[in-house]
């Protein structure tokens, strides 16, 4: 059975890293003494050792362990042996060169299929979707293909933000970049604020957190929907 | 000789399409009485019909007129035949990857190079870069490369925004987008402000509008640079 969290961001303004979802992530995590974490979307341009040592920092709070996936000769066998995975974010190109890179991806997949719990935060998240084509991030890499895990029957938008009221700034709103995607592409897309996450278990899909998400269909008008929603009508 | 105007905005704020640039236009395509639009990039998923409209109209108030490029049957012969080229903005994805389908990249840089003006608006701007990985698209098609005209030995940030003071949002800054993208590439990048535009004349490219530039070089802090500074020192 199917265990993921898809968290719009990692850190919520004026609070730690991941601390927001620590309980929540004591629950998700409770048969795992040790995290896979993949570093590989360096926010920054952070290395994969600095990096790990932050998603390590965070879940020794909940007293586990975290190793990076850079730490293994064989990131396909690290994925097979991993008691739960964890994506963190950056930028969301680079993460997906990487994954294609080291041929993972399908790993990745079958390990969730198998029921090891997953969590991905922003780019890490993105690539829960049925392609990245809705990262908010620069294409400062060019992966092979836009096509990710398709986990869920839509794309996921994080960090998803309201256009600004009174902004002078003549570059795209969040909702005009959406509807420009759906001129070439029908799948729905969940754009989730921060301090939302999408969670999936035992097949239900929950929208969780305090906030409301914006859901943008082909061909309707987006809207609103309460925390707390199933989230099983978006095809 | 070239003749290149690289825009930040076809629009800044309160003012019409094109508006604060149509004095600069009117020398810069003197010699043109129609230009060849290309509105492959679409903004908001527009119709090429509607956006040659766009452009039309604000031409129209110089005396120029336009035909967009998907009136013609032969696309490479459009551009051969030019008086003058407009590419206007949108989404970088959509422009290249229709660049690149009706294969008119190098028709565009050699006409250029014959010393047909150019006018490059956002979108239209960010393919005189070396690449476009610097673009704040949205990625919502894939196309074949993000190799782009190269007219300039930097790559382009149009629509530059400074980070905002007092922001909550936990999204990256475009300063941070840029430092990651020198991580993977070492060329400089300019980030443009709405109103700047880069001048390029008789071998000289000049910073121009009322806004100064911040420039950003690999392994260096970035800095900024007054209007109407010479660009050549970049890279």
């Amino acid at each position: 059975m199917k265990s993921i969290i898809i968290a719009s961001t990692s850190t919520i303004h004026g609070s730690g890293y991941l601390e927001y979802l620590l309980d929540e992530l004591k629950l998700h995590f409770k048969s795992a003494n040790e995290i896979l974490f993949i570093p590989y979307a360096r926010p920054g341009g952070i290395s994969h050792d600095d990096y790990t040592s932050v998603a390590s920092k965070a879940f020794s709070k909940i007293g586990k362990t975290v190793k990076g996936i850079h730490e293994y000769k064989n990131p396909k066998e690290a994925i097979l042996n991993a008691q739960g995975i964890f994506v963190g974010g950056g930028n969301t190109f680079v993460l997906v060169s990487q994954l294609y890179k080291n041929d993972v991806l399908s790993s990745i997949k079958d390990a969730i299929n198998d029921g090891i719990p997953y969590l991905g935060t922003s780019a890490g998240s993105n690539i829960c979707g049925l392609t990245m084509n809705t990262t908010n991030d620069m294409p400062i890499v060019y992966p092979p293909s836009f096509k990710t895990l398709g986990l869920v029957p839509f794309n996921i938008n994080p960090h998803y933000l309201d256009p600004i009221e009174g902004s002078t700034h003549m570059g795209e709103t969040r909702e005009t970049r959406i509807k420009e995607f759906h001129a070439y592409n029908t799948q729905p897309v969940i754009g989730l604020r921060e301090g939302s996450w999408i969670d999936f278990k035992n097949d239900t899909l929950t929208l969780k957190g305090t906030l409301d998400a914006r859901i943008f269909e082909y061909n309707k008008s987006p809207y609103e929907i309460e925390t707390n929603s199933d989230l099983g009508f978006l095809k």
